[in-house]
Protein backbone atom coordinates (compact mmCIF):
# COMPACT_ATOMS: atom_id res chain seq x y z
CA UNK A 1 0.00 0.00 0.00
CA UNK A 2 1.27 3.53 -0.34
CA UNK A 3 -0.49 6.03 1.60
CA UNK A 4 0.09 9.68 1.32
CA UNK A 5 -0.76 13.02 2.78
CA UNK A 6 -2.35 15.94 1.25
CA UNK A 7 -4.07 18.95 1.21
CA UNK A 8 -7.65 19.24 -0.57
CA UNK A 9 -9.47 22.57 -0.96
CA UNK A 10 -6.96 23.74 1.85
CA UNK A 11 -7.83 20.85 4.55
CA UNK A 12 -5.15 18.11 5.53
CA UNK A 13 -6.03 14.64 4.52
CA UNK A 14 -4.46 11.36 3.70
CA UNK A 15 -4.99 8.03 1.73
CA UNK A 16 -3.72 5.25 -0.52
CA UNK A 17 -2.08 6.30 -3.70
CA UNK A 18 -3.49 4.73 -6.86
CA UNK A 19 -3.06 5.12 -10.39
CA UNK A 20 -5.73 7.15 -11.32
CA UNK A 21 -5.83 9.34 -7.91
CA UNK A 22 -5.98 8.58 -4.26
CA UNK A 23 -8.66 6.57 -2.29
CA UNK A 24 -9.32 9.14 1.00
CA UNK A 25 -9.14 7.47 4.06
CA UNK A 26 -9.00 10.70 6.25
CA UNK A 27 -13.30 10.60 5.48
CA UNK A 28 -13.59 6.78 7.04
CA UNK A 29 -10.66 7.22 9.82
CA UNK A 30 -9.84 10.89 10.37
CA UNK A 31 -12.07 11.68 13.76
CA UNK A 32 -10.03 8.93 15.31
CA UNK A 33 -6.85 9.55 13.71
CA UNK A 34 -6.33 13.26 12.67
CA UNK A 35 -2.98 12.24 10.59
CA UNK A 36 -1.17 9.62 8.54
CA UNK A 37 1.45 9.60 12.00
CA UNK A 38 -1.27 8.43 14.25
CA UNK A 39 -3.27 6.18 11.29
CA UNK A 40 0.36 4.08 10.75
CA UNK A 41 0.43 3.36 14.55
CA UNK A 42 -2.25 1.10 14.33
CA UNK A 43 -1.99 -2.12 12.09
CA UNK A 44 -5.49 -2.75 12.14
CA UNK A 45 -6.38 0.20 10.34
CA UNK A 46 -3.78 -0.18 7.50
CA UNK A 47 -5.57 -3.72 6.89
CA UNK A 48 -8.86 -2.30 7.12
CA UNK A 49 -8.25 0.58 4.99
CA UNK A 50 -7.86 -2.35 2.10
CA UNK A 51 -11.57 -2.69 2.50
CA UNK A 52 -12.20 0.79 0.44
CA UNK A 53 -10.44 -0.13 -2.45
CA UNK A 54 -13.41 0.31 -4.27
CA UNK A 55 -14.08 3.62 -3.25
CA UNK A 56 -14.04 6.58 -5.94
CA UNK A 57 -10.37 8.50 -6.44
CA UNK A 58 -9.81 12.00 -6.19
CA UNK A 59 -8.09 12.76 -8.62
CA UNK A 60 -4.00 14.19 -8.41
CA UNK A 61 -4.74 17.22 -9.74
CA UNK A 62 -7.13 18.53 -7.10
CA UNK A 63 -4.50 17.66 -4.17
CA UNK A 64 -1.40 19.41 -3.20
CA UNK A 65 0.78 17.17 -1.38
CA UNK A 66 2.29 17.40 1.95
CA UNK A 67 5.36 15.89 3.21
CA UNK A 68 4.58 12.26 3.69
CA UNK A 69 4.62 12.64 7.81
CA UNK A 70 3.88 16.88 7.78
CA UNK A 71 4.78 16.59 11.71
CA UNK A 72 7.41 13.86 13.01
CA UNK A 73 8.00 14.48 16.54
CA UNK A 74 11.53 13.25 15.51
CA UNK A 75 13.76 13.40 12.24
CA UNK A 76 17.10 12.00 12.27
CA UNK A 77 19.30 12.37 9.17
CA UNK A 78 22.38 9.79 9.01
CA UNK A 79 25.55 11.51 7.01
CA UNK A 80 28.29 10.10 5.54
CA UNK A 81 26.67 6.93 4.87
CA UNK A 82 27.59 5.51 1.44
CA UNK A 83 31.40 4.70 0.56
CA UNK A 84 31.74 7.05 -1.90
CA UNK A 85 29.99 10.24 -0.25
CA UNK A 86 32.62 8.82 2.81
CA UNK A 87 35.35 9.60 0.64
CA UNK A 88 34.18 12.59 -0.36
CA UNK A 89 34.08 14.06 2.63
CA UNK A 90 37.14 12.50 4.15
CA UNK A 91 34.70 11.03 7.17
CA UNK A 92 36.66 8.99 9.49
CA UNK A 93 33.64 8.99 12.30
CA UNK A 94 33.12 5.16 13.22
CA UNK A 95 29.78 5.61 14.29
CA UNK A 96 26.26 6.67 12.56
CA UNK A 97 26.89 10.48 12.43
CA UNK A 98 23.67 11.98 12.80
CA UNK A 99 21.74 15.80 12.76
CA UNK A 100 18.14 16.61 13.01
CA UNK A 101 15.25 18.07 10.62
CA UNK A 102 12.71 20.23 12.28
CA UNK A 103 9.43 19.39 10.57
CA UNK A 104 8.92 22.78 9.05
CA UNK A 105 11.50 22.17 7.06
CA UNK A 106 10.13 19.97 4.42
CA UNK A 107 8.09 19.64 1.88
CA UNK A 108 5.88 17.92 -0.60
CA UNK A 109 5.83 16.03 -3.63
CA UNK A 110 5.77 18.22 -7.17
CA UNK A 111 5.83 21.55 -4.54
CA UNK A 112 8.28 24.11 -4.98
CA UNK A 113 11.41 23.59 -2.91
CA UNK A 114 12.92 26.64 -1.62
CA UNK A 115 16.47 28.02 -2.36
CA UNK A 116 17.18 30.38 0.48
CA UNK A 117 18.03 33.36 -0.24
CA UNK A 118 21.13 33.26 2.05
CA UNK A 119 22.87 30.79 0.23
CA UNK A 120 24.89 30.22 -3.05
CA UNK A 121 25.45 26.57 -2.38
CA UNK A 122 21.99 24.63 -2.27
CA UNK A 123 22.74 21.46 -2.97
CA UNK A 124 20.87 18.23 -3.10
CA UNK A 125 21.17 14.78 -1.56
CA UNK A 126 19.04 11.85 -2.19
CA UNK A 127 18.24 9.72 0.12
CA UNK A 128 15.98 6.95 1.63
CA UNK A 129 13.42 7.37 4.35
CA UNK A 130 12.28 5.59 7.25
CA UNK A 131 9.25 5.36 8.72
CA UNK A 132 8.61 4.34 12.15
CA UNK A 133 5.16 2.42 12.74
CA UNK A 134 5.61 1.35 16.29
CA UNK A 135 6.92 2.72 19.19
CA UNK A 136 10.64 1.29 20.28
CA UNK A 137 13.51 1.58 22.70
CA UNK A 138 16.16 -0.33 22.44
CA UNK A 139 15.11 -2.88 20.06
CA UNK A 140 18.22 -5.04 18.32
CA UNK A 141 19.32 -4.96 14.69
CA UNK A 142 17.52 -8.17 14.40
CA UNK A 143 13.86 -7.40 15.54
CA UNK A 144 14.16 -3.08 13.81
CA UNK A 145 11.91 -4.16 10.56
CA UNK A 146 8.93 -5.09 12.86
CA UNK A 147 8.91 -1.28 13.73
CA UNK A 148 9.09 0.32 10.51
CA UNK A 149 5.94 1.42 8.61
CA UNK A 150 7.41 1.98 5.97
CA UNK A 151 9.67 3.70 2.90
CA UNK A 152 9.39 6.90 1.49
CA UNK A 153 12.11 9.21 -1.06
CA UNK A 154 13.60 12.15 0.65
CA UNK A 155 15.46 15.03 -1.51
CA UNK A 156 17.95 16.84 1.90
CA UNK A 157 18.61 19.79 0.69
CA UNK A 158 21.40 21.55 1.84
CA UNK A 159 22.77 24.80 2.31
CA UNK A 160 26.50 24.08 2.11
CA UNK A 161 27.86 27.25 3.28
CA UNK A 162 25.75 27.10 6.30
CA UNK A 163 26.36 23.13 7.09
CA UNK A 164 29.91 24.06 8.72
CA UNK A 165 30.34 20.93 11.41
CA UNK A 166 27.29 20.48 12.78
CA UNK A 167 24.69 20.70 10.01
CA UNK A 168 21.92 21.78 12.06
CA UNK A 169 21.88 25.12 9.94
CA UNK A 170 22.20 23.89 7.02
CA UNK A 171 19.77 21.31 7.21
CA UNK A 172 16.93 23.22 8.36
CA UNK A 173 15.68 26.00 6.18
CA UNK A 174 11.91 26.14 5.39
CA UNK A 175 10.78 24.18 2.48
CA UNK A 176 14.32 22.47 1.76
CA UNK A 177 13.62 18.62 2.92
CA UNK A 178 11.39 17.45 -0.20
CA UNK A 179 9.71 14.36 1.08
CA UNK A 180 7.71 11.65 -0.96
CA UNK A 181 5.51 11.42 -2.67
CA UNK A 182 3.81 8.77 -0.07
CA UNK A 183 4.86 5.48 2.46
CA UNK A 184 4.99 2.38 0.54
CA UNK A 185 4.79 0.17 3.51
CA UNK A 186 7.31 -2.22 4.32
CA UNK A 187 5.51 -5.44 3.02
CA UNK A 188 5.86 -3.83 -0.38
CA UNK A 189 9.18 -3.41 -0.13
CA UNK A 190 10.98 -7.21 1.09
CA UNK A 191 14.39 -6.23 0.98
CA UNK A 192 16.30 -3.18 0.60
CA UNK A 193 19.92 -4.34 -0.66
CA UNK A 194 19.95 -4.49 -4.22
CA UNK A 195 17.31 -1.05 -4.70
CA UNK A 196 18.73 0.93 -6.53
CA UNK A 197 18.97 5.16 -5.46
CA UNK A 198 19.11 7.87 -8.33
CA UNK A 199 18.85 11.36 -7.83
CA UNK A 200 17.77 13.37 -11.31
CA UNK A 201 18.78 17.19 -11.90
CA UNK A 202 17.13 18.13 -15.17
CA UNK A 203 17.45 15.10 -16.50
CA UNK A 204 20.83 14.13 -16.06
CA UNK A 205 22.06 11.30 -13.06
CA UNK A 206 23.83 12.98 -10.70
CA UNK A 207 23.62 10.31 -7.76
CA UNK A 208 23.48 7.02 -8.11
CA UNK A 209 24.08 3.94 -5.73
CA UNK A 210 22.51 0.95 -4.03
CA UNK A 211 20.99 0.73 -0.97
CA UNK A 212 23.23 -1.99 -0.52
CA UNK A 213 26.16 0.37 -0.17
CA UNK A 214 24.90 1.79 2.70
CA UNK A 215 27.78 1.74 5.12
CA UNK A 216 25.27 1.71 8.48
CA UNK A 217 22.09 -0.50 7.31
CA UNK A 218 18.76 0.60 7.89
CA UNK A 219 18.26 -2.27 11.04
CA UNK A 220 21.73 -1.00 12.32
CA UNK A 221 20.50 2.41 12.18
CA UNK A 222 17.32 1.91 14.22
CA UNK A 223 19.02 -0.17 16.93
CA UNK A 224 21.89 2.70 17.34
CA UNK A 225 19.32 5.46 17.58
CA UNK A 226 16.93 3.59 19.70
CA UNK A 227 19.53 3.30 22.32
CA UNK A 228 19.50 7.16 23.06
CA UNK A 229 16.13 8.28 22.15
CA UNK A 230 12.80 6.26 21.96
CA UNK A 231 11.28 6.15 18.27
CA UNK A 232 7.71 6.45 18.00
CA UNK A 233 4.96 6.37 14.66
CA UNK A 234 5.78 8.67 12.52
CA UNK A 235 9.67 9.56 13.88
CA UNK A 236 11.45 9.71 10.19
CA UNK A 237 14.87 8.99 9.69
CA UNK A 238 16.81 9.55 6.42
CA UNK A 239 19.71 7.55 5.59
CA UNK A 240 21.99 9.39 3.75
CA UNK A 241 22.91 10.09 0.23
CA UNK A 242 25.00 8.27 -1.97
CA UNK A 243 28.60 10.33 -3.82
CA UNK A 244 28.30 12.82 -6.39
CA UNK A 245 26.52 15.44 -4.36
CA UNK A 246 27.01 19.15 -6.19
CA UNK A 247 29.65 20.49 -4.20
CA UNK A 248 32.26 18.09 -4.45
CA UNK A 249 31.88 18.09 -8.43
CA UNK A 250 34.58 19.91 -10.22
CA UNK A 251 33.12 22.96 -10.78
CA UNK A 252 30.31 22.48 -8.09
CA UNK A 253 27.38 22.25 -9.18
CA UNK A 254 24.54 23.89 -7.18
CA UNK A 255 20.61 24.23 -7.76
CA UNK A 256 19.21 27.36 -8.83
CA UNK A 257 15.95 28.60 -9.81
CA UNK A 258 13.47 26.23 -11.98
CA UNK A 259 15.81 23.04 -11.82
CA UNK A 260 14.07 20.01 -11.52
CA UNK A 261 14.73 17.32 -9.42
CA UNK A 262 13.83 13.62 -8.87
CA UNK A 263 15.12 11.25 -6.71
CA UNK A 264 13.70 7.64 -7.45
CA UNK A 265 13.84 4.41 -5.42
CA UNK A 266 13.19 1.10 -6.78
CA UNK A 267 10.20 -0.09 -5.65
CA UNK A 268 9.68 2.90 -3.38
CA UNK A 269 9.08 6.20 -5.24
CA UNK A 270 9.91 8.47 -7.30
CA UNK A 271 9.84 12.05 -5.97
CA UNK A 272 10.17 15.49 -7.95
CA UNK A 273 10.12 18.95 -7.38
CA UNK A 274 11.00 22.03 -8.96
CA UNK A 275 13.65 24.51 -7.48
CA UNK A 276 12.26 28.11 -6.78
CA UNK A 277 13.67 31.55 -5.16
CA UNK A 278 11.98 32.78 -1.92
CA UNK B 1 8.06 36.90 37.50
CA UNK B 2 9.57 33.55 38.37
CA UNK B 3 7.39 30.73 36.31
CA UNK B 4 8.03 27.06 37.00
CA UNK B 5 6.24 23.84 35.17
CA UNK B 6 5.21 21.22 37.71
CA UNK B 7 3.82 17.94 38.39
CA UNK B 8 1.05 18.04 41.73
CA UNK B 9 -0.65 14.75 42.31
CA UNK B 10 0.38 13.61 39.07
CA UNK B 11 -1.01 16.01 36.90
CA UNK B 12 0.45 18.74 35.03
CA UNK B 13 0.54 22.65 35.83
CA UNK B 14 2.31 25.81 35.96
CA UNK B 15 2.40 29.02 38.70
CA UNK B 16 4.80 31.68 39.74
CA UNK B 17 7.61 31.07 42.17
CA UNK B 18 7.28 32.42 45.31
CA UNK B 19 9.46 32.42 48.95
CA UNK B 20 7.32 29.91 51.11
CA UNK B 21 5.83 27.77 47.32
CA UNK B 22 4.07 28.28 44.34
CA UNK B 23 0.76 30.30 43.68
CA UNK B 24 -0.82 27.89 41.04
CA UNK B 25 -1.89 29.73 37.77
CA UNK B 26 -3.02 26.87 35.52
CA UNK B 27 -6.23 27.05 38.08
CA UNK B 28 -6.82 29.99 36.11
CA UNK B 29 -5.38 30.11 32.76
CA UNK B 30 -5.24 26.38 32.28
CA UNK B 31 -8.18 25.99 30.28
CA UNK B 32 -7.42 28.71 27.93
CA UNK B 33 -3.70 28.08 27.79
CA UNK B 34 -2.77 24.17 29.28
CA UNK B 35 0.84 24.68 29.28
CA UNK B 36 3.73 27.22 30.35
CA UNK B 37 4.79 27.21 26.57
CA UNK B 38 0.97 28.44 25.47
CA UNK B 39 0.57 31.08 28.90
CA UNK B 40 3.93 33.17 28.08
CA UNK B 41 2.73 33.54 24.27
CA UNK B 42 0.30 35.92 25.56
CA UNK B 43 2.24 38.85 27.47
CA UNK B 44 -1.29 39.83 28.51
CA UNK B 45 -1.50 36.69 30.40
CA UNK B 46 1.52 37.69 32.05
CA UNK B 47 0.80 40.99 32.88
CA UNK B 48 -2.81 39.39 34.68
CA UNK B 49 -0.72 36.88 36.65
CA UNK B 50 0.50 39.31 39.19
CA UNK B 51 -3.46 39.71 40.18
CA UNK B 52 -2.95 36.76 41.72
CA UNK B 53 -0.14 37.57 44.28
CA UNK B 54 -2.52 37.03 46.97
CA UNK B 55 -3.45 33.39 46.08
CA UNK B 56 -2.77 30.85 48.59
CA UNK B 57 0.83 29.25 47.82
CA UNK B 58 1.11 24.93 46.95
CA UNK B 59 4.30 24.37 49.32
CA UNK B 60 7.34 22.87 47.63
CA UNK B 61 6.91 19.95 48.81
CA UNK B 62 4.01 18.86 47.17
CA UNK B 63 5.13 19.30 43.49
CA UNK B 64 7.62 18.13 41.18
CA UNK B 65 9.32 20.36 39.03
CA UNK B 66 9.23 19.18 35.81
CA UNK B 67 11.60 21.18 32.94
CA UNK B 68 10.40 24.78 32.95
CA UNK B 69 8.94 24.04 29.15
CA UNK B 70 7.77 20.03 29.24
CA UNK B 71 7.64 20.54 25.46
CA UNK B 72 9.42 22.52 23.20
CA UNK B 73 8.82 22.43 19.77
CA UNK B 74 12.38 22.98 18.57
CA UNK B 75 15.34 23.04 21.11
CA UNK B 76 18.67 24.52 19.63
CA UNK B 77 21.97 24.28 21.43
CA UNK B 78 25.14 26.24 20.92
CA UNK B 79 28.55 24.89 21.11
CA UNK B 80 31.51 26.05 21.53
CA UNK B 81 30.54 29.53 23.02
CA UNK B 82 33.04 30.59 26.09
CA UNK B 83 36.42 31.12 25.09
CA UNK B 84 37.95 28.62 27.46
CA UNK B 85 35.82 25.94 26.03
CA UNK B 86 36.87 26.68 22.58
CA UNK B 87 40.50 26.60 24.08
CA UNK B 88 39.85 22.88 25.49
CA UNK B 89 38.28 21.79 22.27
CA UNK B 90 40.49 23.52 19.95
CA UNK B 91 37.14 24.93 18.00
CA UNK B 92 37.89 26.32 15.08
CA UNK B 93 34.45 27.35 13.14
CA UNK B 94 33.26 31.04 12.67
CA UNK B 95 29.79 30.50 13.20
CA UNK B 96 27.99 29.39 16.11
CA UNK B 97 27.80 25.57 15.94
CA UNK B 98 24.40 24.01 16.44
CA UNK B 99 23.09 20.73 17.53
CA UNK B 100 19.66 20.15 18.91
CA UNK B 101 18.04 18.04 21.86
CA UNK B 102 14.71 16.38 21.35
CA UNK B 103 12.19 17.59 24.05
CA UNK B 104 11.94 13.98 26.00
CA UNK B 105 15.65 14.18 26.88
CA UNK B 106 14.92 17.10 29.53
CA UNK B 107 14.06 16.78 33.15
CA UNK B 108 12.81 19.22 35.56
CA UNK B 109 14.81 20.70 38.91
CA UNK B 110 15.26 18.33 41.60
CA UNK B 111 14.59 15.24 39.79
CA UNK B 112 17.41 12.60 39.24
CA UNK B 113 19.04 13.32 35.80
CA UNK B 114 19.84 9.75 34.42
CA UNK B 115 23.49 8.44 33.68
CA UNK B 116 22.44 6.16 30.98
CA UNK B 117 23.84 3.08 31.39
CA UNK B 118 25.70 2.98 27.50
CA UNK B 119 27.90 5.93 28.18
CA UNK B 120 31.29 5.97 30.55
CA UNK B 121 31.79 9.65 30.19
CA UNK B 122 28.79 11.42 31.16
CA UNK B 123 29.84 15.10 31.65
CA UNK B 124 28.28 17.99 33.28
CA UNK B 125 27.82 21.45 30.92
CA UNK B 126 26.63 24.41 32.92
CA UNK B 127 24.50 26.83 30.49
CA UNK B 128 22.47 30.42 30.37
CA UNK B 129 18.72 29.16 28.26
CA UNK B 130 16.94 31.49 26.73
CA UNK B 131 13.01 31.00 26.44
CA UNK B 132 11.17 32.44 23.34
CA UNK B 133 7.85 34.50 24.14
CA UNK B 134 6.92 35.74 20.69
CA UNK B 135 6.84 34.15 17.02
CA UNK B 136 10.42 35.37 15.73
CA UNK B 137 11.92 34.61 11.78
CA UNK B 138 14.41 36.71 10.55
CA UNK B 139 14.84 39.39 13.45
CA UNK B 140 17.70 41.37 13.88
CA UNK B 141 20.44 41.21 16.80
CA UNK B 142 19.58 44.65 17.69
CA UNK B 143 15.19 44.00 17.80
CA UNK B 144 15.86 40.17 19.21
CA UNK B 145 15.57 41.20 23.14
CA UNK B 146 11.79 41.82 22.80
CA UNK B 147 10.97 38.10 21.20
CA UNK B 148 12.93 36.48 24.46
CA UNK B 149 10.19 35.25 27.77
CA UNK B 150 13.02 34.65 29.89
CA UNK B 151 15.81 33.02 31.16
CA UNK B 152 16.92 29.67 33.12
CA UNK B 153 19.56 26.88 33.48
CA UNK B 154 20.14 23.87 31.57
CA UNK B 155 22.91 21.23 33.12
CA UNK B 156 23.33 19.75 29.50
CA UNK B 157 24.10 16.52 30.59
CA UNK B 158 26.46 14.70 27.65
CA UNK B 159 27.42 11.28 26.84
CA UNK B 160 31.18 12.15 25.86
CA UNK B 161 31.53 8.47 24.30
CA UNK B 162 28.37 8.84 22.07
CA UNK B 163 28.96 12.57 21.19
CA UNK B 164 31.56 12.40 17.83
CA UNK B 165 31.39 15.02 15.80
CA UNK B 166 27.88 15.83 15.64
CA UNK B 167 26.49 15.64 18.87
CA UNK B 168 22.95 14.22 18.49
CA UNK B 169 23.75 10.97 19.78
CA UNK B 170 25.49 12.13 23.00
CA UNK B 171 22.98 14.58 23.87
CA UNK B 172 19.45 13.12 23.56
CA UNK B 173 19.29 10.47 26.42
CA UNK B 174 16.42 10.08 28.37
CA UNK B 175 16.60 13.20 31.19
CA UNK B 176 19.77 13.86 30.89
CA UNK B 177 19.55 17.90 29.97
CA UNK B 178 18.39 19.38 33.44
CA UNK B 179 16.12 22.85 32.96
CA UNK B 180 15.22 24.78 35.58
CA UNK B 181 14.26 25.65 38.56
CA UNK B 182 11.98 27.99 36.71
CA UNK B 183 12.28 30.93 33.89
CA UNK B 184 12.93 34.35 35.19
CA UNK B 185 11.55 36.92 33.39
CA UNK B 186 13.10 39.11 30.89
CA UNK B 187 11.96 42.14 32.74
CA UNK B 188 13.99 40.93 35.77
CA UNK B 189 17.44 40.42 33.94
CA UNK B 190 17.94 44.21 32.79
CA UNK B 191 21.70 42.50 31.55
CA UNK B 192 23.32 39.89 31.11
CA UNK B 193 26.82 40.78 30.39
CA UNK B 194 27.81 40.57 33.79
CA UNK B 195 26.02 37.67 35.44
CA UNK B 196 28.01 34.64 36.79
CA UNK B 197 27.66 31.21 35.75
CA UNK B 198 28.78 28.13 37.35
CA UNK B 199 28.59 24.48 37.84
CA UNK B 200 29.26 23.00 40.97
CA UNK B 201 29.65 19.15 41.36
CA UNK B 202 29.58 17.73 45.19
CA UNK B 203 30.22 21.39 46.55
CA UNK B 204 32.94 22.00 44.31
CA UNK B 205 33.08 24.69 41.66
CA UNK B 206 33.79 22.89 38.20
CA UNK B 207 32.71 25.90 35.63
CA UNK B 208 32.92 29.40 36.16
CA UNK B 209 33.16 32.43 33.58
CA UNK B 210 31.03 35.32 32.63
CA UNK B 211 27.94 35.22 30.35
CA UNK B 212 29.42 38.07 28.35
CA UNK B 213 32.38 35.85 27.53
CA UNK B 214 30.13 34.30 25.13
CA UNK B 215 31.66 34.32 21.98
CA UNK B 216 28.07 34.70 20.09
CA UNK B 217 25.88 36.93 22.44
CA UNK B 218 21.80 35.89 23.12
CA UNK B 219 20.76 38.40 20.36
CA UNK B 220 23.50 37.46 17.58
CA UNK B 221 22.27 33.97 18.24
CA UNK B 222 19.00 34.64 17.83
CA UNK B 223 19.26 36.50 14.61
CA UNK B 224 21.67 33.92 13.51
CA UNK B 225 18.97 30.86 14.31
CA UNK B 226 15.96 33.42 13.29
CA UNK B 227 17.67 33.62 9.69
CA UNK B 228 16.80 29.76 8.59
CA UNK B 229 14.17 28.55 11.26
CA UNK B 230 11.09 30.29 12.79
CA UNK B 231 11.55 30.66 16.03
CA UNK B 232 7.94 30.20 18.41
CA UNK B 233 6.69 30.40 22.22
CA UNK B 234 8.78 27.87 24.24
CA UNK B 235 11.22 27.35 21.89
CA UNK B 236 14.41 26.78 23.57
CA UNK B 237 18.16 28.24 22.97
CA UNK B 238 20.42 26.55 25.26
CA UNK B 239 23.93 28.85 24.92
CA UNK B 240 26.75 26.68 25.46
CA UNK B 241 28.92 25.84 28.27
CA UNK B 242 31.78 27.39 29.54
CA UNK B 243 35.27 25.93 30.11
CA UNK B 244 36.12 22.88 32.89
CA UNK B 245 34.47 20.18 31.11
CA UNK B 246 35.16 16.44 32.99
CA UNK B 247 36.11 15.38 29.18
CA UNK B 248 39.33 18.01 29.26
CA UNK B 249 40.13 17.41 32.50
CA UNK B 250 43.50 15.51 33.62
CA UNK B 251 42.38 13.05 34.70
CA UNK B 252 38.68 13.27 33.39
CA UNK B 253 35.83 13.83 35.53
CA UNK B 254 32.88 12.04 35.03
CA UNK B 255 29.53 12.64 36.71
CA UNK B 256 28.64 8.94 38.70
CA UNK B 257 25.81 7.91 40.84
CA UNK B 258 25.12 10.08 43.82
CA UNK B 259 26.89 13.18 42.39
CA UNK B 260 24.68 16.37 43.38
CA UNK B 261 25.16 18.99 40.46
CA UNK B 262 24.14 22.84 40.56
CA UNK B 263 23.83 25.39 37.82
CA UNK B 264 24.03 28.74 39.26
CA UNK B 265 23.64 31.82 37.24
CA UNK B 266 23.08 35.39 38.62
CA UNK B 267 19.56 36.74 39.01
CA UNK B 268 18.67 34.01 36.41
CA UNK B 269 18.69 31.06 38.80
CA UNK B 270 20.02 27.92 40.64
CA UNK B 271 19.37 24.77 39.26
CA UNK B 272 20.06 21.34 41.63
CA UNK B 273 19.86 17.44 40.35
CA UNK B 274 21.22 14.52 41.46
CA UNK B 275 22.87 11.71 39.35
CA UNK B 276 21.24 8.02 38.96
CA UNK B 277 21.62 5.08 37.39
CA UNK B 278 19.29 4.25 34.60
Amino acid sequence: MKLASYLISGKPGYGVMHEEGIIDLYAHFGSKYPDLKSMISNPDVLALAKEYKADPVIPFNSITFLPVIPNPNKILCVGMNYKEKRKEFSATENAPTLFTRFSDSQIGHLQNVIKPAYTKEFDYEGELAVIIGKPCYRVKAAEAYQYIAGYSCYMDGSARDWQYEWFTAGKNWLNTGAFGPYLTTVDEVPELEDLSIQTILNGQRVQHDFLGNMVYKVPNIIEYISTFTPLAPGDVIITGSPGGVGKKRNPPLFLQPGDKIEVIIDKIGHLTNTIANE
